[in-house]
C-alpha cells in the first residue's frame, strides 16, 4: 500500500487536470502549464489532446486504460465511466459532472447506461430559449409542489429532468453519485452515496490489483 | 359562427408571425415584413416588439389578453399557457414548442406548471458539452431498453428527461398535446390527443365568448 500511496494521480477530463498528489487535489486549467513530476503518475483522460500535453512534461507518466479490463456490451463507453464502474456489483452509478452518466451494474455486469445534460447545461439552455427563463439556480427547490411562479417552474423541471430518470433504473438499487454536482444530487435519492473521489479510489485498485498480478 | 371564420388570428411567438387566414396557416419569420390586412385581427403574442410590428401595420387589430378572463395563482402565467388552458377541466396541457410548458388543470382551476427544455434545446445543449456528444436526432428510440451505445444513450436521455416529468403529473389524467414537438410526443402517452391548432380553437371561443356578452 505504501506505494500506492506515493503515485501521482490525474483525471484529464473537458475542463481540467485534477491530480491527487499524497491525497491532496490540485487542479489546472486545460490551457494552464503542468508541471514535471518526480513521482510516478497514472491517469485517466476523456481528451487526447490534454493527455498529449502532460506526457510531454512527464513522458513516463501511465494511461490507466493500459491496465484496465472492463468488459462491457456497451460500445464506446468512456474510461472514466469504466473506471467509475469497476469493482461495483448491483449498483447504478451516477458521475455528475459536465454531462450527468449514469451506469447500470447488475451481476457484476454493465448493463448499459444513460447521458443526462449537467445541471450547469441546463442552466445554460433555458435563457437560449428567451431572455424571459433566465434564473439564478438555487438549489432548495420543493418537488412535491406544482410550482406557481416560473422561477420555480424552471428549476422544478430543471431537476424532475435529471432525477426522474435515474429513479425509473434505481428502484431498490443502491446508488453511487460522483463528481461536481453528485453531493447536491444524491440527497434527492435515499438509498444513495456520495463518493467524491471514486475515480481516483478505483484507479488506486485497479493498480494495485494489476501490481498483484505483475 | 360566419362571423368568427372572417376573423384572422395571429399567433406571435418567439421566432414567428403565425396566422390562421380562412383555415390557412400562414407564417412569417419576426425579421419579415407583415402584411396590411383588411379583416378583423385577434393576436396573442409573448414578444411586445413583435406586436408592436403588426399593429403598426395594422393598427385596428386587437389583443387577445384584453378580452381574456384566466384565473390563476400562478404568477407572471403566459398568455398562451393562459389561452391553452382555457376551458379545460381536468386535465394536463402541454404546448411543446421551443420550450415545453406543462400544465395542471384540476376542477377547472390551474394548479400551477413547469417549463422543460424543448426538443431542439436539448439538441443543441449536448454538443456544447463535447464535440463526442453531438448527434442527429431520430424518432424511433426504443425507451424500454437500457442503451448500449453513446447515440442511443443520449436520445434515450432526453426524451426520458421530458417523458417522465410531464408522467409523473399525469397519472390517469387526460393530456393534450400542442406545439411544434407535440406530436412526435403524444406517441408516448396512451392517454393524450394532439391538437395542432389549440391555441387558434381556444381563440376563437375567447373571442366567441366575449362576443356573446357583448
Amino acid at each position: 500500500m505504501i506505494g500506492v500511496l506515493e503515485l501521482i494521480l490525474c483525471d484529464i477530463g473537458n475542463t481540467t487536470f485534477h491530480f491527487l498528489i499524497n491525497g491532496k487535489h490540485k487542479k489546472y486549467f486545460l490551457d494552464e502549464k503542468v508541471p514535471k513530476f518526480d513521482e510516478e503518475i497514472y491517469f485517466v483522460s476523456v481528451n487526447e489532446k490534454a493527455s498529449k500535453k502532460l506526457l510531454k512534461k512527464n513522458p513516463k507518466a501511465k494511461d490507466i486504460k493500459e491496465i484496465l479490463n472492463f468488459e462491457t456490451k456497451y460500445q464506446g463507453l468512456g474510461i472514466d465511466r469504466k473506471i467509475a464502474c469497476s469493482f461495483q456489483k448491483d449498483v447504478i452509478v451516477v458521475d455528475a459532472g459536465s454531462a450527468i452518466t449514469v451506469d447500470i451494474m447488475e451481476n457484476d455486469e454493465h448493463k448499459g447506461g444513460f447521458i443526462l445534460l449537467g445541471v450547469q447545461s441546463f442552466i445554460n439552455a433555458y435563457p437560449k430559449i428567451s431572455k424571459k427563463l433566465k434564473f439564478d439556480f438555487e438549489k432548495n427547490i420543493n418537488l412535491d409542489k406544482i410550482p406557481l411562479r416560473t422561477f420555480d417552474a424552471i428549476q422544478y423541471a430543471m431537476l424532475k429532468s435529471i432525477i426522474l430518470p435515474i429513479k425509473e433504473v434505481s428502484l431498490n438499487k443502491k446508488i453511487i453519485f460522483t463528481g461536481g454536482d453528485g453531493e447536491f444530487l444524491s440527497k434527492y435519492f435515499e438509498n444513495s452515496i456520495y463518493k467524491k473521489d471514486l475515480i481516483f479510489e478505483n484507479m488506486k485498485r485497479i493498480i494495485d490489483a494489476n501490481n498483484c498480478i505483475a
